[in-house]
């Protein structure tokens, strides 16, 4: 096991491992810049079988320890009624606060602030009743499309999933990266599976803050800031909980999307892009995801897919 | 201009071009079946310069003529009031009935009914006050992923905006296919491109049931049919409003959802993907959508991607 | 303890209880229709203190065991930021559905079924996608305004709460009656105390169908009958959970709402009027409750008042 | 007609007729404290023939030009599909803006701001993401009992309505009440009406802003605090739109909410308790209003009763 940082050692990882400035002082994309044309045409070049896998969970209907505000989801009109109507047809609605921990999402870099700064040294206060004013989650318009990247933590660990409260520690990440055959590069995406969505199908959800998830490790932000990861996903939300850090909840967030301008995805269920990686002798394949455009938004519900 | 049918003739066209049972009197996904392993592969291989370009729209917040039920957007959280929390952070929440006529969305097969019946003739009724039980558009989950082809009709017409009412011809097709070098094949994703989001920025909304929609004649279907489009995507509404056809809305939705189970794109914005494709002299791309899984819904908002 | 009734009996009280037909076969107000001007003037003048008394729980934003789909409460505009504003504001949005089983509510007629009719023998889908065309809330936009009174059983029974799953029986009204020196007359608004709220403000709030509600037995059903209640409350759901009558869920909702069209409310607090009626020595009051006008509605919050 | 204020002068008024400490520094209920048990007493006394009036507008669900967001009204579950159930029912569901225009709710004293400050001198951030931690709609809990009087001005003036824009001055409330026998005292809720409703059941909404409306000008400020009434109400907004007065959108709903603590009652429907008050030859009643218990709400929706 990794030797265990302080507190104060952590928040000196958010100064060292800043990507403040590195864009420019107008910067909103963060990380994001990583990708480029070239990076995409690449990540492009991968797909072999064409075989497509989501890693998104349903949209959350049910309320759950791990869901206390599930989306709502109504009609509009059915069709059982449709009768009714010149042209029938059916219609929905449906209502959701994004980043909600049972909701496959992605968060912007304006979600989280640190000492009242979001990336690139924005004011908390770009975020009003309005919504975000910079750093919202529409800098994704066109799309994230990139090399995708998968370590697969339980099965490096030859377990079914990490208990809640499991941390991941860099050593983990290189074992991963030696054992399923693949380094991560500058703009990946990469996706770290901790087997909670196995678990969750397995067990029910569980509240987070109460039971803890498993996730990485602050040790962990060198290591992400070194490879130059452009997005990173997990199956729950990246950082261990609790952090095991005094005062500092979720290190990685912080970490990532203040610091270094890395975008989040949140609670998506690598089960399938697993199962798919290991019949097929892989860990890496094209990697699409379109959020929606919510221009003044602090995330949006995603279905990233997976492209072998 | 193409010999004008009869509403009588529509319908036969209906039955005519009808996929029901042609992949089982089970299968809910339709046309969706076109698109194999093989073809999603052989359309990752179209990547060249790597460009990504997104076809949707904003989600659309602002009451106009064409969005009466505009997207409800507040936030959860503000920024400016995040000191009062351990860990500060912004969050919102938004509501969307997604068939609005001012946001890009993906229509389910469920969406409208002919006779009471939806696609591979399940009922209206399987739709009630909890959603679908059949077609619903979760059967996307693992994403759309294909050949997308523009055809560009105001290109072909060399003028900036069909106006609305304007029907697109099965010649039109053939002309644009001719002109802009591609051919529609089976399994691609096909966007017929009107110029309402060109005209919509530059006039604003209008209402699409008063002052009419540029679009598809119903004669098109049987060009749709033989071609063995996948998914159809419109910058408008896919059917020309009014569709000319008397009794018949929207002799499209109908020919296309309920007799060929073709998911329909409505709402898109075309015009980056029609630049883009002007400067590259391309009209084909690789196409990807992931909808939002909703177990039950009739439609999920999207954000396709056209990748050069 | 009164005899037990088998479900073929109490299912015979809803025939042998009707009002179908009584106030016209129109008629979509029900027992509303024993309040008279007469009545609401008689009520007034039972005011002698002046003191006004909510029977209302707050609105529940708060997930619980009996609150799963909490309301939704959001700023539109916070104070925060109202500097930003010509006018400074401070605006919000709530969204709920009005059955939930922690919110003080009224059903509407509308709101239960037998036999696929509701009360006065419309059909159950009179109420479709688009809401209530027969016997919803909006029959009662004038108010409701006659004599409360109070049946306070707990009171009766020197306990502070029943227990979940206890039953009321009409020796029981009666006794409370007794001792409590008033007599239910024809159009008066009755309440029901059962203790569930003190309860719930004890011990939190429990799931209703898992572990009971204390209410009325079926076997009240003639009691109200004969009493031409108007409208009844209870600070539960009227009906005792569960009924202990195989295949009959809530009896009394079907046999109030259903057979003799007496309005329900559901979920009230009697803490304080049972305080203020012991502290004055009184049972009885001017009742005024007033249903927003939703016109298709099925339910509405509400905050009924007693005044004294 | 009055002579005119400056700008200048009204901002006077709303010091001189501040009513800031009045009931102590930490009081949140403002004008609500003129209504004593006995007030509520003696307006009860007042009822004679027992009839109630609603003052409300239906739940406004249309869109229109007064109403931008209107109210979602969609079902929970509907009376077609209820056959599916174990116990039939319906419920719906609702999403409400409550300060629409169109929709008749109760203003709290946290709804607007002067420099920065509410009623009392409470600072604006006390309303924030989560809601008003002072002088929330939760104030009136307790429900607003007292005798209402209605001022008619289009009656007095022999007018169907007060056109859009027309202001109503200190002079025009004294004329009313002579000519209809009435004299408006200390804990009254004062109804103006204006006849905006009876203009929209007609014509149709407006944009109140564009267009205008009917109201008080700001020089009645003095005559409503020597008048020490409770609450304010309008079928309008109480406010003349446009003011008058430059830099000051609405002058009375500063001077109320702000400086006297008046809550404010907005688009009411007075027409049938005008009708009323015709026909029985009086002014006054018994007037009931029962909020939403919103413990952190800046309005609710309200339907105020009249019972005469």
């Amino acid at each position: 096991m990794a030797q265990k940082l302080t507190p104060s050692d952590v928040k000196g990882l958010f100064e060292k491992h800043s990507n403040w400035g590195r864009w420019g002082k107008d910067d909103e994309r963060g990380a994001l810049n990583y990708i480029t044309d070239k990076k995409r045409a690449g990540a492009a070049r991968l797909v072999q079988t064409g075989e497509s896998v989501s890693t998104a969970l349903p949209l959350a209907t049910i309320p759950a320890p791990d869901n206390p505000m599930p989306v709502t989801h109504l009609m509009v009109q059915a069709g059982s009624d449709a009768h009714e109507q010149t042209l029938p047809y059916a219609g929905d609605y449906f209502a959701i606060a994004p980043h909600g921990m049972a909701n496959t999402h992605l968060d912007a870099l304006c979600h989280v602030f640190w000492q009242g700064k979001m990336y690139n040294g924005f004011d908390a206060k770009e975020v009003g009743s309005h919504g975000a004013k910079k750093c919202a989650i529409d800098v994704t318009r066109e799309g994230v499309v990139s090399r995708g990247v998968l370590l697969d933590i339980p099965r490096l660990k030859k377990v079914e999933w990490l208990e809640p409260g499991t941390p991941i520690f860099p050593e983990d990440l290189d074992a991963a990266e030696k054992a399923q055959h693949v380094h991560v590069e500058e703009g990946d995406v990469l996706l770290v599976r901790t087997g909670r969505s196995t678990r969750r199908k397995s067990k029910g959800g569980w509240d987070p803050f109460r039971e803890g998830m498993p996730g990485l490790d602050a040790s962990c932000l060198p290591w992400l800031h070194e490879r130059r990861v452009a997005v990173l996903g997990s199956d729950a939300v990246s950082d261990v909980v609790p952090s095991g850090y005094d005062g500092l909840a979720l290190p990685i967030h912080v970490g990532t999307l203040v610091a270094m301008g890395i975008h989040l995805i949140d609670n998506a269920d690598f089960d399938a892009v697993s199962a798919t990686c290991a019949k097929l002798g892989r860990s890496e394949f094209l990697f699409t995801m379109a959020p929606l455009i919510l221009e003044r938004g602090t995330a949006s519900p995603v279905n990233p897919l997976a492209i072998f």
